[in-house]
């Protein structure tokens, strides 16, 4: 079982976008047990898609496309897939209410331009589009199947999630179950993540279940895959492997799956109705941006001094003078002087504060590039914890800011006896 | 002249990384007058590399190959390149120096596995990596042209800029001067803007200069590309037509090419010798985070308070009890005492403040979600305008972010008399 990607669009050719539907639809392939043998991108000529359709024909027994499928003049695929397909196009009911349902949606007229939108190949299997006007299309030639879509992303995503995959998985007749399960980590890296859970990736693998580790600045995800007859034992093995996990390193799990650090916190914080200001110095303001990227953030989040210079750090959060020249901004007095100084400036429960040297200039021999000191506290304790993150400005920011927001989810966790 | 990109690596192919290489590259050979007629990427297997190459060679006269070169055992094109080539690995004296040079940077002794790296298959050009140990290399089969790079982005770009480009340009024989400026606006969309300058378009096409919007959340850039004989020519013809559009559209540019609107604006505040505070709640710290992301930003930034709460607005910034319960926190009043509350409470030049319904929930049939208001003030001026964004929470965010640090930008620019 054999598997390809076109990617159809000029504007990938010439660089203009990068072609990130390729990426998500081979995790999606891959995570049912499809292989991809290859990802190609070509324009919008009848030529290069001709080409490629004939070429993914000789090789591929599944076939996904997008691109090339949409309102505007210089998509000419239909066209070319009647041509490839030898069949015509003709109207197709379902493909126009869709339309129709769109169109009153946004209170535009329907013309004739849009009914042209409906117009399908005859012999293809029609997808619903939840969010546009072009359907997804299911194709046959010889024994290859070749799946069609529009190259939106998340008009592509749910057509593929909500019809392609399932549609894909009984053409194939795939009786394997396939089961997933994502844990994310915070607080700790690729390396020495594996090295701690060395015996339990060797009883996880024993089992069948494989291990993804996915690493990205300031976290790491570990994805955990089985395939198998039974779905029910696949997932209480793959549950049951998690669970061990949680005991091994519960100290840097924060979420599974499609998870985010700002959301589990949030949703704590909303939880136990406790509410959260920051006290920001190298961060510059991205914890604060994160809280807030939340909707609904405003019921826990009541807002954030961003002290960037000392002066703000003793007229506002009242760090002492002594601190700053005793022990510089970068240190444990002050930046537990700034956590505290937020948290009763705010009359919030908790708070987070930052200060460190986020580079590439700044540092010294005793305090180098990427010496960062984080601190967290509530009505009853504080913590306070120093950290050597690297050189690059942009990545120490951003581990800074989500070590600051786990450290603050430990902290409610613990105090709430969980 | 047509030319192939293939990328390697089974990480692509199981949708672990989005491969932007391709994207770039792309560009770059475009920028040149140099068409792409695909873009594959295949698995880091013998037969997948010798068969998109075999392939590239009877469609292609150049090739761009990024991945499978480096240390780690699984890369093995550098065999595969040798069998494809018919020929044998020789040590490259050049290769070696930099390996050790890149070791003694970072104080790590060099062993035998390093001196593999500096392994070249015979025959071929040898580009030096300044960021990294695997080299490029440039080879040819018939008459095309295929050069080979290492998979990591900035090393790539490096070797691109430094060496394959130029070295392309001779090989093709390639006369024609080839010229670009991008000129970035802020404050209207694609359609509006290409509304606006329907004639400039006109005459600037009219010269041979082709024109790309390449749209963002918040920003459109627009590149001017010219290609001929004479590089002073078309260099004076984008100048002047840059020039002309400077006149027509003043209000929307902030800067050309590589440039940032937080590092335009951070450069303004450097040469004015001026400060800076934000006031901001709907944007939740979005424009302290995109200041501070500016390497130096603390000689002009002093801080920010994130206001998210009305409480913080009326006991921190002093915005008064009755503009809130009279106009509402996302209001022309409101908006107008936060920016001066910060700028007397951080005793800044300047401040910048917002306050907006992000969304997706908190809209009303008055104010629906995407309503924000935005403030820029200084000692003598004070400057508020209310927009309409979308329904999109996080770009609603964006946008309000850089909105407000172009209006600072443009108020500074006007009390400075420029």
């Amino acid at each position: 079982m054999v598997s390809e990607i076109i990617t159809i669009g000029d504007e990938i050719l010439i660089g203009q976008v990068v072609d990130t539907n390729s990426a998500w639809m081979a995790e999606q392939l891959n995570l049912n047990g499809i292989i991809v043998r290859q990802i190609i991108s070509v324009a919008d000529t009848r030529e290069d898609i001709i080409s490629a359709l004939g070429s993914a024909n000789r090789n591929a027994d599944l076939v996904l496309i997008t691109g090339g499928l949409g309102p505007t003049k210089d998509d000419i695929t239909k066209d070319v897939l009647c041509e490839y397909f030898n069949t015509g196009l003709v109207f197709n009911e379902e493909a126009f209410k869709n339309v129709e349902r769109l169109f009153r949606y946004r209170n535009i007229e329907i013309t004739d331009v849009n009914r042209q939108q409906a117009m399908v190949p005859e012999g293809s299997i029609v997808f619903g589009n939840l969010y546009g006007t072009a359907p997804g299309l299911w194709m046959k030639k010889g024994s290859t199947v070749f799946v069609f879509m529009p190259g939106i992303p998340y008009e592509m995503q749910a057509i593929m999630e909500d019809h392609v995959i399932p549609a894909i998985r009984q053409h194939l007749n795939i009786k394997t179950a396939v089961y997933h399960k994502t844990v994310l980590t915070q607080g700790t890296f690729e390396a020495r993540l594996s090295a701690m859970i060395r015996d339990w990736e060797k009883e996880a693998g024993a089992k069948g279940i494989k291990l993804a580790y996915l690493p990205s600045p300031g976290f790491v995800r570990l994805r955990l895959s089985a395939y198998g007859e039974d779905m029910d034992k696949i997932r209480s093995d793959i549950d049951g492997m998690v669970k061990k996990l949680e005991k091994r390193i519960p100290q840097y799990i924060y979420g599974y799956d499609k998870d985010t650090l700002e959301e589990v916190t949030g949703e704590i914080l909303k939880k136990s109705q406790m509410t959260v200001a920051t006290a920001e110095s190298c961060t510059g303001g991205s914890i604060a941006q994160l809280l807030t990227s939340v909707s609904g953030s405003s019921e826990y989040f009541k807002g954030s001094v961003v002290a960037y210079s000392n002066e703000i750090k003793e007229n506002i959060l009242k760090v002492t003078k002594e601190s700053l020249e005793k022990y510089g901004a970068v240190s444990k007095h002050v930046v537990e002087e700034m956590a505290e100084g937020v948290r009763t400036l705010y009359d919030t429960d908790y708070a987070v504060s930052t200060s460190g040297i986020a580079g590439p200039s700044g540092g010294t021999e005793e305090k180098p590039v990427g010496t960062t000191w984080i601190c967290v506290c509530s009505k009853n304790s504080i913590r306070s914890e120093k950290f050597l993150f690297g050189e690059h400005r942009g990545r120490n920011i951003r581990k800074t800011a989500l070590t600051g927001l786990n450290m603050l989810r430990k902290l409610i966790l613990e105090e709430a006896g969980k």
